[in-house]
């Protein structure tokens, strides 16, 4: 057990150690921090976490985080709407946003198939997924999905149901990293990587 | 650049990654953990939060954090009064609480002397300290600070000021770690573990 002289102090290491990843010395450290900045500061900290729990919403359309009913990659007029990237939760359209090479729309299922947490498909946004593809002229769907039993499974749902519609379905290519040292790779990637090599031209116009 | 699709989640994130040792994608990781929390969770963080940095206090005597005006270390009558564990910050009080085996008070000094960084004497809490010693009836000082040069020179200041007074002055004890091999020990620790060697039968009394 851990002594803390103030009941204030000891609220705030609670809730900060709450966090995943974020154990008392960690959580106490920042609350000192925090402590040692202008109120103002600690304001806009606070503030900033209510309003995001309060007034956040999620695109209709891609279920991606928004501020707004349709998100603004929804939105953009300058997107190619015939091409839906499917990704597992919002940290995965950052993180593809943040390459600024892909052009399409996304649509966040919000998990992957998972029986043993009790996941089924019903849980996912995919009904959704599929109304999209039918009613918006949907061209091709890139699944982005991890490469787990369960996202394979999940994949292969996606696939079952998309497949009746006649739309392309691709995934994203899995090989070895960019840098990265052949001979430390796992075999599976390196196999990935081998038996879905590409033209060679075609990796200069990256 | 990273894309958010929220300007909300964008402030969120960008107040976790405010935080000393919190990158982006961290904060991103916690502010996600977070919009999945029930509401009245959210409020708790941030409450909990606002009020510490509205509503703390330091203690008159001993400038720990507090609650109220006299901390209940200095407030307890179960306490030694006559020993004061001089120390540069809150974590250190709390990391000697955790022993819980000193049972004498403690003066934070808020820092040490840097004149590097521009703190001076002038900038602690050492006047309250000499006030303290006098007027307190404190027959023990430890000296508790880092053992850096500034450390060093901040044990000297205070002591000058404090032989005066006549109350015995000591420092914390430096060695190896328990359950450390000698081998890996740095020089200047095996050296200080040596010269300040103790009985034998005192170490058994641990």
């Amino acid at each position: 057990m851990e002594h803390y002289s103030s009941k204030l102090l000891k609220d705030a290491v609670d809730a900060f150690s709450s966090l995943p990843g974020i154990g008392k010395k960690t959580a106490l450290r920042l609350v000192l921090h925090l402590l040692k900045q202008p109120r103002e500061e600690v304001d806009f900290f606070a503030d900033s976490l209510q309003k995001l729990r309060r007034e956040v919403v999620y695109c209709d359309k891609c279920h991606n985080i928004s501020d707004v009913a349709l998100c603004h990659i929804c939105n953009s007029s300058s997107r190619d709407a015939s091409l839906v990237c499917v990704v597992e939760n919002i940290r995965d359209v950052i993180a593809i946003e943040n390459t600024s090479k892909f052009n399409g729309l996304y649509h966040v299922l919000g998990g992957i198939i998972s029986p043993i947490d009790g996941i089924g498909p019903d849980d996912l946004n995919i009904a959704s997924l599929i109304n999209r593809i039918k009613e918006d002229n949907v061209k091709e769907v890139i699944l982005a999905l991890s490469t787990t039993i369960e996202g394979d499974t999940t994949n292969f749902y996606i696939f079952k149901k998309i497949n009746m519609t006649g739309v392309k379905v691709t995934t994203i290519a899995r090989g070895i990293s960019v840098g990265d040292e052949l001979e430390y790779a796992d075999e599976v990637t390196l196999a990935r990587s081998i038996s879905n090599r590409t033209l060679y031209e075609n990796s200069l116009s990256k």
